[in-house]
């Protein structure tokens, strides 16, 4: 932390809450700014110490700085891709059984992190669009926000957050595309977009 | 990277697009996951071995879980908090003044780290928000835009990005609150809110 006048201020606050609790945050929408949220909250709990697993749904296909960021970091952090790219979208070979037996996979990691209180902070990436594909059953999601430890934040991201979900939720956030940039023909660039 | 039943895919596809260049991003809006979609980004970049420099406008009265978090990470990554804290709100003590030259210094540093062409990330956090409150002025920013090399990425955030702004920028995104747990009187909780 440098300040090039010397112009810092007096002193740092350090916040504490007067209760700490976890939180469930969802991220949804249909802009950009959804898994990186995510990332930059994994970043930030890293700095205070804290135990993060991510678990990607239905990414994995397709290789992300993030598998080698988070490699990069002097935490206890763990990343796992679970899937096999988006169901359904085009070019994807794998039948929807596929991506299904992918996703209760990742249920199944998510689960036992919860039961083993095994982290922090977990973030389930994609999993309001493999709700919204079916490869998880919102019975599946909902016990597991019902099941979460008090101290245990949960995040949440992708599109089409289902309702009931969003109802348990203590923030959400919905991420609205205003202009991206493959709309102009520009293609995924490293480091911004995987 | 690990997938339980040996599901994985097939193999990894590995991105390269046609053309690589800079882009200009744009993260605003009034909900949570503006500067934590830009700390995303960092990691991302991280992973692919790209040199990022943070500097955080009216940032540096109160810790923040990032400032360690980068400090974690083994890459070229440097954050830089040249703030007091948000000008104008309850509590804050300090004069519009010395935020504004808080807010120049920072300028002044995202000119010398666009001129020297020193990294290929450069996140303005917060920079909408010193605009807006005419810590910085329009011109100077768009003279950062305009002079920004092709290849360098540059990502905005903070509520109330100016149209101008948006205008030049290649995506943007406007983060839109649902929900937010201090609404419900929860405090700002570590790991998640700073």
């Amino acid at each position: 932390m440098i300040n090039k006048r010397g112009t810092s201020p007096d002193k740092i606050d350090q916040l504490e809450p007067k209760k700490r609790q976890g939180l469930i945050v969802v991220i949804t929408g249909n802009g950009k700014g959804k898994t990186t949220s995510a990332l930059g909250m994994a970043l930030r709990a890293c700095g205070h110490g804290m135990k993060v697993c991510i678990i990607q749904f239905m990414k994995g296909d397709i290789y992300a700085g993030e598998w080698d960021g988070v490699k990069q970091m002097n935490c206890d952090i763990e990343l796992v891709a679970t899937g096999k790219g988006f169901c359904g979208i085009q070019g994807n070979p794998y039948p929807w059984t596929e991506h299904r037996a992918n996703a209760q996979d990742a249920i199944d990691l998510a689960r036992e992190k919860i039961t083993t209180r095994s982290c922090d902070l977990l973030i389930l990436d994609e999993i309001n669009n493999a709700l919204k594909l079916k490869l998880v059953d919102l019975e599946q999601l909902l016990g597991l926000l019902q099941n979460k430890p008090p101290m245990l934040h949960l995040i949440l991201t992708g599109r089409d957050a289902h309702p009931q979900v969003v109802e348990l939720a203590d923030t959400v956030s919905e991420v609205h595309e205003i202009k991206h940039a493959y709309r102009q023909e520009i293609d995924p660039q490293p480091g911004i977009d995987y």
